[in-house]
């Protein structure tokens, strides 16, 4: 008996993150009763909270996706505990969709939007706690990491992912403060990700092979 | 014209498995009028029947796939009959969204709970017969089993599959008496039934190659 | 510029099938007001044609799923004519959670089940030509067939397909007669469609190799 | 470390092109109330522009796919951008169920009609301007595009590509004027943008090899 090659839960991993992107969108939903004659275009307008949400759900699960993506290149083996670890960051993801439900209909309640991103942003965190959780098993002693992967490469990831969970908790607990500032610092959060492998992206194409 | 291979298979049962998962969050709905000003926490929080049944719901419906994902690297053909048991597994999990659905709702109503877990955990036994019919259909003869998987394997795995759907029975009938222990039993069951992978684990990490 | 095989298509048509399957389960629904305190048993009997519409919907696409699979098997390269009948096959396949749900609505209702079935029999008859249609277009002069297929099996397959979607269609017309001799037809036609499977798969044991 | 091969991202895609397929389905609803009895034919008949738009919208993101599908033959290595702007278009086309959702409620209310397909074609629209932008990048200097293609082949599509959203864009604002000239439109586009495929595929059959 082999040890179990990572194809398979890669297959489900990415079935699970394309149905949490898609099923976003069925929680948008049109006002029932409230448009009046020629009032469709003001009553789509008014649906922008549903859209901002929809957009920035969609960009911390691609976000997600891509840095799995590239976590799981890195390694060519797996164990019991990190299927574990996987089912837990893909229950977490595959919740994702009610709180930006939540959040698509609270976003203009002046009494519950604060709540509302909160509860999104904590979301998020513990989704980030369960794919560190997965990564920090995958890399202590290299213990699934495959052997071509230099060394460095994990000191910097592990380096990337730790602080990931609590940058994410500062923005849950920022979303009391301010709900637009810590919107913008998930998706900063986002982008600041994509950095690192935009970064090795670049420095692929300066060295040769 | 050589015999089946199961690619195709595995790739519709992930499928199947992955949208099973992903379609629980759908059952969870906030109720639309009940929110007060400034009460969308509270709101939240009572819909913790909800999170449970969805996390309980995940962690079965993980497992399984677990299961699933194991077996089939035993496997390495196919008949029409396999065939046709993996559609009577797919149905079975496929229609686990609506019971959790059910347990969602009524989980908190003195009246219902009882049965709205038995009628979740007789789904589960169903979906546990399937399985277990496919296994035995496999394994009997070793008519589908690769040739290089050990006779030991098999006959530990018939000797822990074959008594799932009872113990899962007894946790049914159990819900008219003690919900929360009927469920606290299924969770249980699920661990358990991950235990032999574990122990595999080790003793594979434990022996050469 | 090699032509193209047929990988993506039948991972897109595995997609499409596995979801259609899986948003079955969606359609039903358990009525809102009716419940009276320990009646959540009787609620959930009554919603048998529910359940029926659910397993004979499971079993028609799952025979088709069946089907398709075996076909494919049998065709080594695809061309452009051939992805749009997949296409249009793949919207009817898509379309049946819909007549689905309006034969659970309707199939108790004294007025409506004869249409209601009719409908669900009729998507389901045009289902079968596009299928036929398939078919017919990649056996034509063996275009699409892999060259190690025997002629003998392309001539069994046309026989076999060409008058499934007249059957349905009798199953159609028939609704209005005798809602349940058609369900039952058309349930009876699935099984009728795996037999030549099953007879193959007993005469490929029979034969040695 | 090797530069990514795109097989996980095309995964990924056929995953969210199938699941946006499918759940098109869920947005056809059934009337409430307004079934008297024996109504049921008159009643599903009304439904008529929810079929329509349900077609036309399996027809868009189906060539949406096919294209794509085309596209990604050229490919044989993907580099950071590439995946944000393939998420880019996903996120379009997993957004494409609600502007079909609105067209399928307001086809037949003059007063909104024309804004709800406009809406609709300025979606598509958007997902267009996505998918140029993908093949713009990987196709300026040859970036991704395999070494076995022709440049030939990478100018026609560029020629071909590039007025796409511009002609969907006249689409949108001509609904103003002619709602139905302007659906005719998207859907007569969308074959001129299979004429290619078609041509190519003819002319493969013409040469040799």
């Amino acid at each position: 008996v082999t040890s179990d090659s990572p194809v398979r839960l890669v297959t489900l991993a990415d079935a699970v993150f394309a149905f949490a992107l898609t099923l976003l969108v069925l929680e948008i939903r049109l006002p029932a009763d409230t448009v009046r004659p020629g009032d469709l275009g003001v009553t789509l307008a008014r649906l922008w909270p549903s859209f901002l949400s929809y957009v920035i759900s969609f960009i911390v699960i691609g976000i997600l996706w891509i840095n799995h993506h590239g976590m799981m290149q890195l390694i060519d083996r797996i164990d019991a505990w990190f299927i574990y670890l996987t089912l837990l960051l893909l229950l977490c993801v595959a919740f994702l969709p009610f709180p930006t439900a939540v959040m698509m209909e609270y976003l203009m309640d002046p009494h519950e939007r604060a709540f509302a991103v909160a509860f999104y942003c904590g979301c998020v965190t513990l989704t980030t706690v369960a794919y560190v959780l997965g990564w920090w098993h995958a890399a202590r002693d290299r213990r699934l990491i495959a052997s071509h992967v230099p060394q460095e490469t994990v000191r910097v990831l592990t380096r990337v992912y730790v602080p990931g969970p609590f940058l994410y908790l500062t923005a849950t607990l920022l979303a009391f403060a301010h709900v637009a500032l810590s919107l913008a610092i998930v998706v900063a959060l986002g982008i600041l990700y994509l950095l690192p492998k935009i970064r090795s992206q670049l420095s692929q194409s300066a060295r040769p092979g």
